[in-house]
């Protein structure tokens, strides 16, 4: 049965020894806007811009420059958090990047920042995949080498091919207006406070085929394949996305508070991966939270796959929305296939 | 200067408050059997297999078909290591995935593991991309879930696009013959014994030109890069590649050693991977080891990119080589440019 609890793996404590707190975020957005206006020229769709903006509350979004690397995207994020977060590249011991596509296969995008950024010689980066829930996954993973002895991990998400990538073929109303191009920065931090009070992730294979990017070796299987389209989303079923979201909002949130000992009304703040604007306010319905205790980037810069949740955090600290010692829930989901996330005092 | 210390971050204490061991090893190798004097012939190489054979230590590779996905094979290695490890399928908290390409960009090819092997419902899941040393990485994220509450973590690398997705357009004689199709697991679990003694990891983003798979957004720079090469591999130059192994292999084992408080005539066996036969050789001469205290799988496998440290342990273990008790020193080097490893009681 879709969405019920016996679908997920019960709670595990979060057994941390070295536990960490989020010491800043940043972001980069690429410059070129892009409205939905733009985009029903650019794509000659049936649609009018006050329509789309109505049904899914996006009013625009942005566009990688696809000659300009992704990595140097990625880098002028890391300079916003590590600004924000009072701390020098030279502190920063490991980056975990979450990717789309990334700028090639081999090597790993990460590996274009040190340079870029001006990490301390051979600092261990990598690359990792897992859609919308990308960043939550490497923040976890992040808590981990922390907790194992580092003292700074740089989390980055996003990549320029959400939009620009998606895009060429995306000739279906139904999602040629969902995406953008956007990246995100967060730096953990080792902290004498407990800060990070539970944590839930999980992955509902049963879903897998919920939301479909052809690019890999499966494209190998037929020549005609090779095209801008291997790149593209598809996404048979929106309204099926949009209760599987809701659905791992709801076991997420159960699993995080019952670890952390925490009722919903002692949550001050909560983040999350906003597909599409109504299913940000449809989480918060779910949660029985109001909007001033959450936000959404969805209406200005769309579904930015690993960015959204990340993006939204920093939203949120910028707009002085999160302040230091706020209790947050902040979790992501990948098309409610796979997902999870943190309690974590801010 | 290359292969100087300078460019590598010390060596931190591994801090695990509850440590793993390795509990068992699996590997899947598609049934094709592909001979140097295959490759000349189908792709019409000026070489004789004996040349081949003599100058790169390569006989035969494996090549994936790709009717059938990357999962399937990846749930071959993960059952074979399952019953050797006397674990159930249900017993599994995590996987983590190290590809090269995947079956597809999302969801996570990890995903199709589910109902391939009887996971239990939700249990995470995610692919990482490291190239060569991936499994390593994805052992090292493993460990971290072990030491933050997981029992037990099922690590996997390996691809079918080494040999298929590489080879359409290998008509260089130098790289041509180099890699194979493999897939390995390990399960990593949690144990009361301090097993896992010390671990480095380092990315050299200097060396990040070494090896290069075009197979991201960069392809949308210029349509023409469409078709079976974006999945190619470009290495220009192979001896800098050899040098850059030997260096990190250097650099590696000097830090485990000193980490782990042990000089190397007290590790028992070695695992690494093995680019090719001399770069295996090479690492034996520089660790002052006997062959007989490694193994190398590259005369029968190739370089299976992920799968290759994996591979070897595995053959290590089926052939009673490395034995229960043994202090073993594991490393994977991706390029040069990105590498780490542990010291660890078998």
């Amino acid at each position: 049965m879709a969405g019920s609890s016996k679908r997920y793996p019960p709670g595990r404590p979060l057994m941390l020894t070295r536990n960490a707190r989020i010491a800043g975020t940043g972001s980069s957005l690429p410059e070129e806007v892009v409205t939905n206006q733009d985009l029903i020229d650019e794509l000659s769709l049936t649609a009018t811009a006050r329509a789309v903006e109505y049904s899914i509350g996006i009013r625009e979004r942005r566009r990688g420059r696809l000659e300009i690397p992704c990595a140097d995207y990625l880098a002028r994020a890391a300079e916003a958090c590590l600004e924000r977060s009072g701390a020098a590249p030279q502190d920063v011991d490991r980056v975990i990047y979450a990717r789309l596509f990334g700028d090639h296969a081999v090597p790993a995008t990460a590996m274009q920042l040190h340079a870029r950024v001006g990490l301390r010689a051979g600092v261990p980066v990598m690359d990792i995949s897992a859609a919308c829930s990308g960043f939550l996954h490497a923040m976890d993973i992040g808590l981990g080498y922390i907790n194992a002895g580092d003292e700074r991990v740089l989390i980055l998400g996003g990549d320029r091919g959400a939009l620009a990538g998606f895009m060429p073929v995306a000739k279906d109303t139904r999602t040629a207006f969902l995406n953008g191009d956007g990246f995100a920065a967060a730096l953990l931090e080792a902290s004498a406070e407990p800060n990070f009070k539970s944590r839930y992730f999980y992955t509902d294979s049963e879903l897998s085929d919920f939301a479909y990017v052809p690019f890999g070796t499966e494209l190998l299987n037929g020549a005609q394949n090779f095209g801008p389209g291997m790149l593209a989303l598809t996404m048979p079923d929106g309204r099926r996305i949009h209760q599987s979201v809701l659905d791992s909002c709801r076991i997420i949130s159960e699993r995080l508070l019952a670890l952390a000992g925490l009722t919903i009304d002692q949550v001050d703040f909560f983040v999350t991966s906003d597909q599409t604007h109504l299913v940000w306010k449809d989480q918060l319905k779910l949660l029985g939270l109001p909007e001033s205790k959450s936000v959404s980037c969805f209406p200005k810069y769309g579904n930015t796959v690993a960015a959204m949740a990340p993006l939204n955090l920093n939203e949120a600290v910028v707009t002085g929305a999160l302040r230091r010692g706020m209790t947050v829930m902040m979790m992501g989901h990948g098309a409610g296939a796979s997902g999870g996330g943190f309690i974590f005092t801010y």
